[in-house]
């Protein structure tokens, strides 16, 4: 992730960037799932991710410019934010999860999500992109009079979630 | 890539797909450089991808279901091609390489193709798909009336290399 690139090419240095598999699938977690702390992040796992890896693709990410770790001291836990560059992946993801959700099996609580998001389209994108950057970096969002993108993700994933136990 | 998913999300499911940085600048290169036999994929890699490397990651995207080889025989050398799933990644493609412009350096022969990929929109990639599947799949393309967008990306990309030669 640091050091020289293997080439100019835009995709080779994005997928240099952030595109090992683990550090996506953390990117995912704190952007998707509000997963602020190192704690969550691995509790709440999906994947199952390993504490060494996570500490490891978390380091990588902050000197990569793609998170912020903030807040560590005697009795507190450090809180990761994105920043501006990890907030502009949503259209990334979003693609992505329209790519998996068509071509690989998926299970309906973890593929709502990808669902809506595929349906909202770029408007939805860049509603989330804005309370995204409410939340990690404290700019007030524009008032769009829509439903906000982030509360309709989550509630449909807790109804996803709700269906399947019940 | 074979055998069972870590979890059900389709962003982690698309990342185990082709998510590992060599298959994707592989398929890269077939899609936008159409370079269809290993050793075009290996003498003209960018970022000097290693024989074995190559050799692996063409391997484990036939069994993945993203690339098809075709027609090696005695004096014959084997040439790949896209599978439809790979050919729905152009969108991937444009939103990577869209991010990759922006927050990373990147060298102006090797941008223009994500610049104008990014300008053309999702119209674009759906054209560049359509041609894709004529030159891969044996699909004919619809008559559109646009000029050809995988012409227009070749053009731009030899223009550029031609301005930085001269």
């Amino acid at each position: 992730m640091a050091g020289q690139a293997r080439s100019g090419c835009p995709i080779n240095a994005a997928v240099e960037a952030f595109g090992d598999q683990w550090s996506l699938l953390v990117l995912r977690d704190v952007m998707f799932g509000d997963r602020r702390s190192f704690r969550v992040l691995q509790s709440q796992s999906e994947e199952g991710i390993a504490s060494n890896i996570l500490s490891d693709r978390l380091k990588r990410l902050v000197a990569g410019g793609l998170l912020t770790r903030d807040g560590a001291g005697p009795g507190r836990r450090a809180t990761y934010s994105l920043t501006e560059a990890a907030i502009q992946l949503v259209p990334v993801f979003a693609q992505l999860g329209a790519w998996g959700l068509r071509h690989r099996p998926t299970t309906r609580e973890l593929r709502i999500r990808a669902e809506l998001l595929e349906a909202g389209g770029p408007m939805m994108w860049s509603d989330l992109m804005d309370e995204l950057r409410e939340r990690h970096l404290g700019v007030p969002r524009p008032r769009t009079g829509r439903e906000s993108a982030g509360e309709r993700l989550e509630r449909a994933h807790a109804d996803a979630v709700a269906a399947s136990a019940g």
